[in-house]
């Protein structure tokens, strides 16, 4: 597939909340750009995204387990792992407004607006709120932890935050795991769920928003094996997104400079993807870092518990290190939807050809598998579809669409990728069969009707 | 399955904290009964259980569609569903040490260790934290919400709330799913995650906890068809549990008096289980309410957006009424752990019978499908057991255990539900076949090699 063109973020925008994959929370109260609501088939998106990560990274690996723990964590936790103390964005207020914002974010806006650098710096950038320019304060820390209090009153023993990682669940559970599931390094834990930032500047659609899931594994190894494991997880993530459809070339490595990496890292990369911002298109998709012992060394410090793992072979107790692949789930999805998106020709009913639009999803992520479409609403099409799609039902997300012409139906079914549509017409009662019509090279096949299960599933296979 | 004995319950917590279904969160730093954290088998089991409802409720039937709704909203979504005025529950506080309890909680946990009510009320009953007896101020309001706050400062701005149940995400979004998935009631939409209520006294293990798990479903009908859909739903929901094992005669039908009833809630009806709580032994598996319009309307009064649908048909506008089928997750999966819970007899190498235990539950819901076995460490057995593994494990979640004996490893896989042992052994270098064990019958059959996964694919239809 070609580098999507310029506007293929905003038509995948559009898309999206035409056909209800994603719509803006809390919209009737005039919406947020916190956080996102999925729809329908969105929802089915995201939870096929979830499952080939969980099936490829966890239950197909003998070397992963998975776990999922609470997104509310005591204080003492975030204290231990570094969040409360350094997990904060440089600041700078509006001397006139007040408002506050962060200054790379003021920097990249007025590359995207400008398409150059400000030659003097914050100096000769306007306020977005009040359009001041160049009046700011120093940058000041701030919190990107999300608090809450638990129990009767609002006081300090009940102070808890909202996990910005669902990393640090895992570090707490390490000894526990080791334990009941006997699991002795190299191994790792992996978790799909939700996490919180509190972003100063939430946009670009669901590329940066405050509440967001993460697919996140931990993976503990020897020290001195930290290195090889490091550069495996670096291959095998990338190789995950290749293998699900998206095309390399609108990928890359970024090896994460010292100075700009999380306060754990002892080395990252990030795997960035050309989703097409305006101003700097490329995004980041997921990164892997080297966590060191940093983490297990801090909650044994913190908490008294030594977590350390006890080699009885060798007799040896060491601290092991962790390599981190850490997935953003709803990232992955937006990638995965602008690389699917494509634009091409279909030939129409009047002998001419339509320009269509394609989601060439993958079809083990494709939201809908089968469409079963009667090719008209009279005569008994309409039950005989139904009952085959009551059939189809058992292994996957079916639909049944039965108005407007049969060839809108067919770019609507494109629109959203869905792989197979089954026409059920007025010879499907005399031939006992239905046309299935692949969605990319829209290429047609009479089926017969007691083969449409076997048919699919075969095309199917992993989805 | 008789009725669990009274230690049944205490079993279960054990079996589950042993074997890692569940740990206390935060345990390192003290832990908290807020909530509970999922281990590998626990991640697995509830992965499941939130499967094959999304496959029964969602993907199965034709009138339903799914939904991913954000966890934080505006406060104003809560003021309009009347949970910032009415969540809230009657507290006491001891006039002693001024701790606050619930009045209702209060009096059970009297009867629980009295075996009684206290004849003269509150004035009977000690502080459960300074021992007082009777000395409680009169009940007064506490919000259950947890809030939070979004952007730079704590701003009554920035006020936001957890969502204390997933049904508000759904109908604040009602009528993007009516336009984008073009949708007419009687239809409904269904949601799975987190919710959060800040319980003064949470417990019984995962029975209770401040941060857990819903599985709902809003299904919008027009007002005349409400009470037929709620008798239906009560049903479909009473058969769920029966199909996957849960056995009907430890569960009930509550219906709750008026004066019971949630603000919203123009009949509800629980299904209650037994899970053998000291005291009172039943609880609150889920609920069916009648929502009539409450939600619709109140929404469509604070927004100003009118939350109706729109027959074009008959040219008629009405706000639908809601069934609401709420399930917990967490609850669902204590339900089907302590019915699946029985110890029985097996035989041993010596001629004799061992005590065993076994979760007999049903094999879609079996946190591992497929233990497979090498007979010993000797040989080239392990990584025969190994291979077969591996091609098994892109099917299943699969277990491969060669430590100890034999008959130790497979009271361990019984112990936690695994459905069938494959056992490598000697001889299957010579016949090319392994020997396949059913937990329940721990009947033995041998089976070539190359049909185990037909052999087992058969047998796990569903899973």
């Amino acid at each position: 597939m070609a580098k999507p063109a310029p506007s293929a973020l905003d038509n995948v925008i559009a898309l999206a909340k035409k056909r209800g994959f994603v719509f803006p929370a809390g919209e009737i109260y005039g919406g947020t750009r916190s956080a996102w609501d999925y729809g329908p088939l969105g929802t089915e998106l995201k939870e096929n995204i979830r499952r080939q990560w969980w099936r490829t990274f966890v239950q197909g690996r003998e070397d992963m387990v998975g776990l999922d723990s609470s997104i509310i964590l005591p204080k003492k936790v975030w204290e231990a792992s570094g969040h409360v103390a350094t997990f904060t964005d440089p600041l700078v207020e509006c001397k006139s407004c007040h408002s506050r914002h962060r200054e790379d974010h003021l920097i990249e806006e007025f590359e995207e607006k400008k398409g150059r650098a400000p030659e003097g710096g914050l100096a000769e950038v306007p306020c977005p709120k009040c359009g001041t320019r160049g009046e700011y304060t120093e940058p000041q820390q701030f919190s990107g932890l999300m608090k809450t209090y638990l129990g009767p009153v609002d006081s300090e023993a009940g102070l808890h935050y909202l996990r910005p990682e669902t990393a640090q669940g895992i570090f707490v559970n390490f000894l526990n795991v080791v334990n009941a599931a006997r699991r002795k390094p190299p191994f790792g834990i992996g978790q799909v769920g939700k996490a919180f930032r509190n972003e100063i500047t939430p946009g670009n659609f669901i590329f940066r928003t405050r509440e967001f899931e993460q697919m996140e594994i931990e993976f503990f190894t020897p020290p001195e094996e930290a290195g090889e494991w490091f550069d495996r997880w670096v291959e095998d993530c990338w190789n995950w997104f290749v293998d699900l459809g998206i095309d390399p070339a609108n990928m890359r490595r970024f090896d994460v400079p010292e100075d700009k990496r999380a306060h754990y890292s002892d080395g990252t990369i990030d795997i960035e993807y050309r989703f097409g911002f305006q101003g700097s298109e490329w995004g980041e998709l997921m990164g892997i870092a080297n966590r060191t012992d940093f983490d297990l060394g801090s909650h044994t410090e913190a908490s008294g518990t030594k977590m350390q793992y006890f080699d009885q072979a060798s007799g040896e107790r060491y601290t092991p290190y962790v390599i981190e692949p850490s997935f953003g789930l709803t990232r992955s999805m937006m990638a995965f939807l602008v690389d699917a998106y494509t634009e091409d020709e279909a030939p129409n009913t009047k002998g001419g050809v339509d320009r269509r639009t394609v989601l060439r999803l993958d079809p083990r992520l494709a939201p809908v598998k089968v469409a079963v479409l009667p090719l008209s609403k009279s005569e008994d099409l309409v039950p005989r579809a139904q009952q085959l799609a009551s059939e189809l039902r058992g292994m996957w997300n079916v639909e049944v669409d039965s108005s407007q012409a049969i060839g809108r139906r067919y770019r609507r079914q494109d629109e959203i990728g869905t792989p197979f549509c089954v026409t059920v017409d007025f010879e499907t009662a005399e031939d006992q069969a239905v046309t299935v019509r692949e969605r990319d090279t829209m290429a047609q096949e009479r089926v017969a009707l007691d083969q449409v299960a076997g048919y699919l599933a075969e095309r199917l296979r992993g989805a």
